[in-house]
Parts: structure tokens; sequence; C-alpha cells
């Protein structure tokens, strides 16, 4: 029996196994993440993130999902990322910029520190597509905004934005009442999103927050989406309720995460915890 | 912060984090059970157990479930305290009989070693209770054996055990195909059971062996209910499928037990495993 050490840790209940390969060997990974990601015969977690040696960032990190296939980038998980690097001193203690490598490329992370740890990360989501064919939407037009669509036998009006992901963001009065297990799979499997989309539902409480739940393709609602937070505050800009480069609070389920829009770049914000530290034999 | 050590497991994938209290002080279990139990935030788990000194046994069992209220016995979760109090060393290697201090009385295990570590658990369930005031159930007679019963518009033949708790067993053509989330409320708060019921729907595979499903009241469709397989092989003997006396194998969605059913006693045999050790800053 092979011993592995791992770190729980979650980004507003966006909760993964995290497994250093910085002094640990290669295992089959694929089967390890739908072993270890079972909540009541495993550790327990959306899937596991290996945080690994990178010779062109500072670290390297790789998701596999509980299902075992390898996902490309998280925004919950990559702040945890940081904060496993930094907390586990794999970069010197005043470095608090710090660079991550994922299959969408090298992401760079600010760690905000406190008595020695990293409490929150910033992080650089890159631009917000807007363009219909690349979201993508089938959308005459250079932009979907506030556009109506009949979902579900009701008219809504609809924002479309990739984050590298589509969504599908529609503001509404309130967002405690809906029944998303209901309308969600219609927005999900409407024909003019080819790839299907991710739907969030948006409350605007001011100029500076939002209220959203999403309901993510393949997964159904969930308390954490931090493209899908990116992509409320992109489109509440573009509706006219928030403005470009101000700092605006999503109030997720999970959380909250702080979002800055501006034409290169949407910057994310958000906190990091680390639940328990653990060994498994496998 | 406290550190705080201890090990998660499972019996049948009805899953516990396990905390000594032998070499850890006292803490607020109340509000820790609720906090540890998340499984997305905490630990994860349906609740805490507690493993601590007694003066009249090898070690006292105490279970918070995951919403801080104090249980009396689980039957999985008594496995999986033998299994503790024998892998870490706390009765000598050779002692394979161990007592456990419960709410309920003081449990004797019999426990199956290999490698030094325990595979699996013997536990005295102690009598079935069938007198219908005792279980309780609103019914004229000695016992509520094979009686039909009008569940939501259709008769089922149900038979009446308490093993500490009231359980209400019924035997159909196939278990599989049940919509329990649909029919499990309707048993559970029939009006015949003043204090609710569990209920079991049983396969007759052959006259070893069963398949059941549980919907428990309070918590639904589980996995796993200890009491609930021993209800059910006692209400096969009742009703002839199996002999008293005879090992009989019970298959859970989360995995099997072995019951044997007599006058005096219910022994129930099985599985208890360690998923991993870990440390928690409280």
């Amino acid at each position: 029996m092979k011993k592995l050490r791992f770190t729980k840790m979650h980004g507003i209940s966006n909760d993964y196994v995290y497994i250093s390969t910085f002094d640990q060997p290669e295992e089959d990974w694929e089967q390890l993440a739908i072993r270890l990601s079972d909540r009541r015969t495993g550790i327990g977690g959306d899937g596991i993130i290996l945080v690994c040696p990178s010779d062109v960032a500072d670290a390297k990190m790789r998701i596999f999902n509980a299902d075992g296939s390898e996902g490309k980038m998280c925004g919950n998980g990559i702040r945890c990322v940081g904060k496993f690097v930094y907390d586990k001193g794999l970069v010197p203690a005043e470095k608090t910029t710090i660079t991550i490598d994922t299959l969408s490329g090298i992401k760079t992370l600010e760690l905000t520190v406190k008595d020695g740890k990293v409490q929150s990360a910033r992080v650089d989501m890159e631009a917000a597509i807007l363009r219909p064919a690349d979201i993508p939407v089938r959308y005459d037009g250079d932009r979907m905004i506030d556009a109506p669509l009949e979902v579900d036998g009701r008219i809504w009006n609809v924002t479309a934005v990739s984050m590298g992901n589509p969504h599908c963001v529609t503001f509404v009065d309130d967002v405690d009442s809906l029944d998303l297990e209901k309308i969600g799979p219609h927005f999900e499997n409407h024909p003019i999103f080819p790839e299907r989309v991710n739907t969030e539902f948006v409350k605007v409480i001011d100029d500076h927050t939002l209220q959203m739940r999403v309901w993510e393709r393949g997964s159904g609602e969930t308390w954490a989406c931090g493209t899908g937070a990116c992509a409320t505050a992109v489109a509440a800009c573009l509706n006219g309720y928030c403005k470009k480069g101000d700092d605006i609070t999503v109030h997720l389920r999970g959380g909250d995460l702080v979002i800055r829009y501006t034409d290169d770049t949407v910057i994310m914000t958000g906190p990091a915890s680390t639940v328990f530290e653990g060994t498994v034999e496998i």
C-alpha cells in the first residue's frame, strides 16, 4: 500500500482534493479522481487538482473531474492552487504574485496574505468574448445583449458571453423563487446554443452588487461558478446596470466573488480555504 | 488554532468522521459535528463518532449527527469503532472480542482481523421487538406479520419489527423499479405508525439471500441501514422465506450485511473500512 498526502480545499464551496507532485510520484490520476471524489467511500470533492512542477511558471495545475475526465481551468480551483503553492513554501514568502500553468495557458495570480497564509487571490480571467459565432450562439448581430428569447413558453431577455465557455445571462426581479430544476434544462438545451450553455439568473442589488444563481451545463445548479460570475458582471455592464472598471460584488450561493470588467480582461478576486490535511492509502 | 486528528471510516457507505478522545481533549462536539459533516466546506460525513475511554468497556462511542444532535447507536458505526479501537492498538492485538459502551447499553463485537487490521465485525444487535404497542404500530393482534395495508392507493403486505427503532418491511417482486421518492413518504407518515417508520422494500433472492432498499424516516432513501437489514431478515423468517438461526445475506445499495435471527437476539456481521487519516484546524 502506498500512501498519498493531500489537502482538501475549497473556493466558495467549489471543493477539490489537492495533491502535490513536487514530492510525490505520478499515479493513475483518472482512476484516483473517480475513487477519491466519492463523498462517502472516498475523500469527497468535485474532483482532484494536481499541483505540479513547471518549467514555465511557479507551478502547473491539472484538474481531473469526479468522472475521471481532465479539465482545462477552474477559477475557484486556481485560487486554491495559489494558496497551496504559497502556504506550503513552494515559492519564497515575499513572492505574492505567482504564475500557474494551465491547459488554458499561464495565469497570473495576486495573493493576499495574512499571518503567512493566503486569504484570497486575484486572477486574470482574460477578455470576455462577445462575438456570437465564438460563444457560440446562433444570433444575427454583433453582440447578443438584452435580446428576447422564448424559453419554456416565456420570454426572457438574455445576454450571451463567453469566458472560454458559453454563458447566457438573464436579469430577473427575484432569483430565490426560481425553479431552476424546471427551467434550467430548457435554457441548457435551447437550439440557439449549439454547444449547450451555462445560464445565470441575476438580480441587480445596486450598481456594484449582483445576486446570481447558476445552472451549469452537465451539472445542474451549482453553488459556485467562477466564469459564471465573470459573465454576469460583464453582462451587467453591457446592460447598463454596472460600470466597466468598477469592482462588482457577485453573491453566489457558495459565497462572494468580486469581478472587474475592462475591455482587455476580466479580473476575479475571491477567497481560498484549506479545510484539512490528510493521508490516504492507494 | 488547535489541531484535531481524525479518521474517516465507513461501513457499507454509512460514513462518519471518527475522533479519539483517548489522547485529545473534549470540544464542543455539537458545533463541530455540524461544521465537520459538511461535504463541501467540512470533512464530510453522516456525522462524527467519538471513541472515548470507558470504565465499563474497552471504549465508549458517542454519535453526533450532521445536525449536531446526539444519537444512541449505529450498527454500521459501531463496526468502525471496533476497527478504530483495534487497528490503533487501544486493545492488545490478541483481543478480538471487545466491548463498546453506547447510549443503548454495552455491545459486544467479534472482530475479524487480517494482517493486523480489522476487516469486519460481528455485533449483537439484541432481540427484535414484535409486540405492536412497543414498535409502535396501531394494530390489533399479537404481531403484525404479512398484514395488508393500504398505502398511496395500493395494498401492500407488511410486517412490523422494532430493532430499537420502528421498521415496516414489505416483500415485492422487484425493488430496483420502485419510485421510493414517491411512495416512501406515504409509508413514513402512515397514521398507523405514531412515531413514523422506516420502510424496507425487499426482494427474496433465495432462502439465504435478500435484496433491500430502505426509506429512513427523516432521511429519505439511504444506501445503508443496519437496523433495517436486521428487521428485514427477521421479517423474512416470520414470513417463511428464510429460517431462524441461518446466516442471511442482505444486499443493500451500499454493500452486504449478514444477519442471523434467533429468539434471543439478532446478530449482524459486516465490513468496516478506513478511508483516510487527517488533521483539521478547529
